[in-house]
């Protein structure tokens, strides 16, 4: 088990951007991944001072990622970094991805993968010439409970899925908001065509499609701007439909006052149910037709190892963002060692962005149902 | 203070028939109101036996509803029922509305008012003309606290609205279940032309335009029929829109397993929000974008008079369904002294089946958007 | 099961009083008790008027406790009254309670039962010779939930009982408050040797016998006047001892600022536990050492009969302190036409107060175990 | 703000033991703190191993803390380790912690410091001696959200405090239970005078004087056995007192089946109330009398920056013990940095093991009061 760390570079993350000291601490935390390289800034000084103050050498910070895949390729093996980790904001992680690949490293990339569908098709393609492992830190998957509701569905103990309800809201943009997390989030330029959706919304969406097993097919949505002057959608609403007859709602909004990142998801199926919240990720709701509904609680020995080894304490220690997005790093790690695929890989970056292109389409086109062409 | 109790004349509600004891408890919680009259059943031994019980003279349990509103039209008038109340099914509840309107006789009856929009109409008619009161149980109005949402919002305490979230859920029909009250709730014969949306759907309806203050205009449905054979949805979401740019979704069900009587909302305004639970109804959530979450609870002396006068208990004594339900009958029976008009009166009855139709109709036409024509 | 209702006799419970009213409601819930005649007030104008506001005649509305039960033994027996409730003050508990024995009525009166362990040795002597039914009204016997809790730990399903945690606590005296409600508590001529633990640590102390099933031994008391000027305690906590080698803590407060009538329990077991919180009744948690925690939910399918059947509603309908109220009626009435005793009898009456007086020795005592000499 | 990181030599640890993993995640987590050496196990095979797969120099594996702390001491200044962290059993905390201080290096021990108060008092010598830091992990004082309540009371806004109740349960003995975290919990030699109360009933003390700002000077106290066979209580309660007439009751048990790592307390105030979860840490309930129940957020922009400067992820990303743990660390590391005391150091200690002396004492001697004379 003794094995040598990662190495890992980070596109953007300079000083003052939230997401890459998440990805940072994420990293750090298990001791297997160490952080050799960056290109955190494209300001020279930022990104210079942001490695000098996480002890990295100055002949690895790089002025921009291009310099920064030339210039590891170069090194010998044993040092250069395994692979890169894109933070930057969304209309820069295809490009980054792209020259990554082209360069011979893996890819973790925050999400979306890229600003539209077109674009990630090519990423696909880029990532199967390429032999390199790709993935995108969908942080809610990595909670050990959400992999179980998984578990649950696929071995048929709530008998077949039929309905639906999955939901992240936030009410941090409430009002207009100046700062440089909503800056990027709100400009067509740098977020895609849709701005609440395709920040929060694909998170619901690509839960809904992990723990049911189903491909989602059809949407028809209803995309709002509520606060004015604002390019991109704040709020948002659809209903779905997904393969085998699975019907749903879908809701993403961050308009909605006092609420902090309130992802939750309910499904039902013949039999069973199930109900997990982002906020409380330490439970697992289960309900039955003829007996007290359960709370599955994280780290139970009652828990299949294949769940309770996504824990780091006994139960009742509560684990939360950071451990899971650890988890995220530490199956990307596992799966870079071992050659195989992660869950989290180019195929839902595809499905992703076909999922906001749809929902797009049907609200631009009076909610008409509108097929998820992935 | 000191009144005369009003005299009540039961329509359905035989033994065997949940709905009607229910009824019967809340009207007789407070004492204000005293049944006389009863056409319990079609079954005349299943009349009889019903008013022995409740010690009715049985010369006042009738065999059917005509018989019923003759006889007691021919009472003198301080001992003949006042008004009457409808607990048989569905499509009973016009036929019987109208003999009592047209034989003088104030009506509070079970939702649906009717069967369809022209009836409701129709109702809409005879009620005016009649001079009587006319209401509907919608039960949830009956909540304390749901008239306080309904006065913050008033008051402009969370800004404009922007978004509504509502649903009633449950699991009881999530197989196939053998018993009358399963039994006319799936037939279209009964039940009108909505299954789930008719029996439930129109309490989140009916609850969401009473908070906002807003009437909603049009709805983009997707109703199901998920357990096979049935011929009435069980099953059903739908984008919505109100009155001033107001969005929202709403869900019911009644194959979602393990849920009981989940009917829930929440609001979100420009600078506040609101949420509220059927099941745990003493307690209505406020969130801020500045301050704490706050938890508002039943009977407290930060109260307004408004609110605090329909809890009968001190806080902490938690009050329920058969409460809000005898606020319902307190409300009516006040009206009747007053000879105003009620809250949940017959313009909601015409709301409230023009939802339906427009859900069904919108459902059947690809989930187009379809006008709310009320 | 056509029965005729019992006929009540009130003594309190004038206009203004709080109790009395709530006693009236619950009486009248399931329609199988009448209010016939009261003392409702020493003040006869008072006492009139409150007969009048309910309806009755004004012959059976009497000044004081003695003429009614005078008045009422003289009436013929298909009329008078069967029952009386006493809802006056504590001090009146027992002076009435002999009374109304004596003259030959059955008797349900508010807790505690007398003003101290003497008396009400007196009154289960008093009741053991008269034959008659005597009960209290600890009303959170009343919640079927309860009584499952009961049920399971009888059962032997959590094992032997091990440990025990119930508190009662509100805030409602943490600053001087001057009204009548508080004016009686805090004086102990009124009120007995105790305050707060005669008031409502008593509903603790026997909640864990009902529950448990065991006897409560001796106690270890430590109780406070917070609040200046003050006679009697307004908080206490006890560690406790009751058969079998159970142990315990019991906690009464009534300055613990914000908090309404959170009376909860917690019950631990060998192989599982139990916990019931009075302000969220309908639910039941119920722990286990190797699968997950279990919310029991009211009127389930998958509850006994025994404990359904304390519901009026299906599940999901919240039912609260009213319908528990009620059902200590309903109980009473049973035990009246069976010729039975109730579970909340005499023999509890002297446990409470017996419980009481061991508290307050223990406390005057520098806390040293006390028994509790029942 | 470059700042060297802090090397860092852990006592104890070794492949197998639970906590001593924990702390390396802790230490880890914000990449201030790199471990360099260890003295993981008596075992020097799994001493190397555990070395070896953290990526230490095998150099700097140890057999014994002895060797270690005369080893690193002869190091050069720029590379030997800056601090001692000991994660052994009880009984080692003491004289590997004396070994390290006249060694010259910083400690930072786990809980007890000691295996009883004369220990402890020598500990404080030691360390006053010393001029190094000493700091104990009271884990749970790393939430932000607790030091939040300590502001809270400090500042008056909940009056003067009266009544706390505090409890730390956990089900995980309620059985015999055969494994190494048991075996030496259980084991007077290695624990000390008490079980449950010295492994957990010592947080909810220290949790308890920590937000009130109060020093508990008095217990009366009832241990127990519950599972035959066992020499140390798995279970206890205790009425206290602290300074300036604060009452309360502490409960601690290991034989709560079904109880994770439930750590709560309340603290009762003349005008407000506090309420705290470890389970749910990211929540603080604060309760008034005039005012709506409040729940404080962790992260929340409303929060001081002295409490909010420990999140690391915005609102609504929940935190758990490891971020709680890493504060722990974070805070340590600063003291040495700025050469200042921390707020868990070896008063706290000593404060810890009179505790547990008078519990032990005052179980012994019929619960009867027993100054905790620290």
């Amino acid at each position: 088990m003794t094995q040598s760390k990662l190495r890992m570079g980070m596109v953007g993350g300079g000083q003052g951007a939230f997401i890459g000291e998440v990805h940072r601490l994420a990293a750090r935390l298990d001791g297997q991944i160490e952080l050799v390289a960056g290109a955190f800034s494209r300001d020279p000084d930022n990104s210079a001072a942001t490695g000098a103050l996480l002890g990295l050498d100055s002949s690895r910070c790089y002025v921009d990622f291009e310099q920064m895949m030339q210039a590891e390729a170069a090194l010998p093996e044993e040092s250069r970094m395994d692979f890169v980790v894109i933070v930057t904001p969304n209309h820069m992680h295809f490009p980054v991805a792209k020259a990554a690949l082209q360069a011979g490293f893996h890819v973790l990339s925050d999400k979306p993968a890229t600003l539209n569908l077109d674009e990630a098709l090519s990423l696909r393609d880029l990532v199967e010439r390429s032999g390199k492992r790709y993935a995108l830190t969908h942080t809610y998957l990595g909670y050990p409970l959400v992999r179980f509701a998984r578990e649950i569905v696929a071995a048929g103990e709530i008998g077949n899925v039929r309905k639906v309800f999955v939901e992240y809201i936030q009410g941090w943009l409430a009002a207009e908001v100046e700062n440089k997390q909503a800056a990027w989030r709100t400009d067509p330029a740098r977020s895609g065509p849709s701005g609440c959706m395709g920040d929060i919304g694909t998170h619901a969406h690509n839960l809904a499609e992990y723990i049911t097993g189903k491909e989602m097919t059809h949407v028809a949505a209803d995309l709002s701007i509520f606060v004015e002057g604002r390019a991109l959608d704040d709020d948002g609403s659809a209903l779905f439909r997904m393969q085998d007859g699975v019907k749903g709602v879908l809701s993403a909004s961050q308009i909605c006052v006092g609420k902090e990142n309130s992802l939750s998801i309910r499904v039902f199926g013949e039999t069973g149910g199930l109900e997990w919240h982002q906020e409380e990720p330490n439970s697992l709701i289960r309900t039955y037709s003829d007996r007290p509904t359960e709370t599955i609680r994280a780290a139970q020995g009652y828990l299949p190892d294949s769940v309770s080894s996504g824990y780091r304490t006994p139960p009742g220690h509560p684990e939360g963002y950071l451990e899971a997005f650890a988890n995220v790093y530490l199956d990307f790690a596992q799966a870079i060692r071992e050659g195989r695929d992660v869950a989290t890989g180019v195929a839902g970056a595809v499905r992703g962005m076909a999922f906001v292109e749809a929902l797009v389409a049907s609200s631009q086109n009076q909610s008409v149902w509108t097929e998820i062409d992935a």
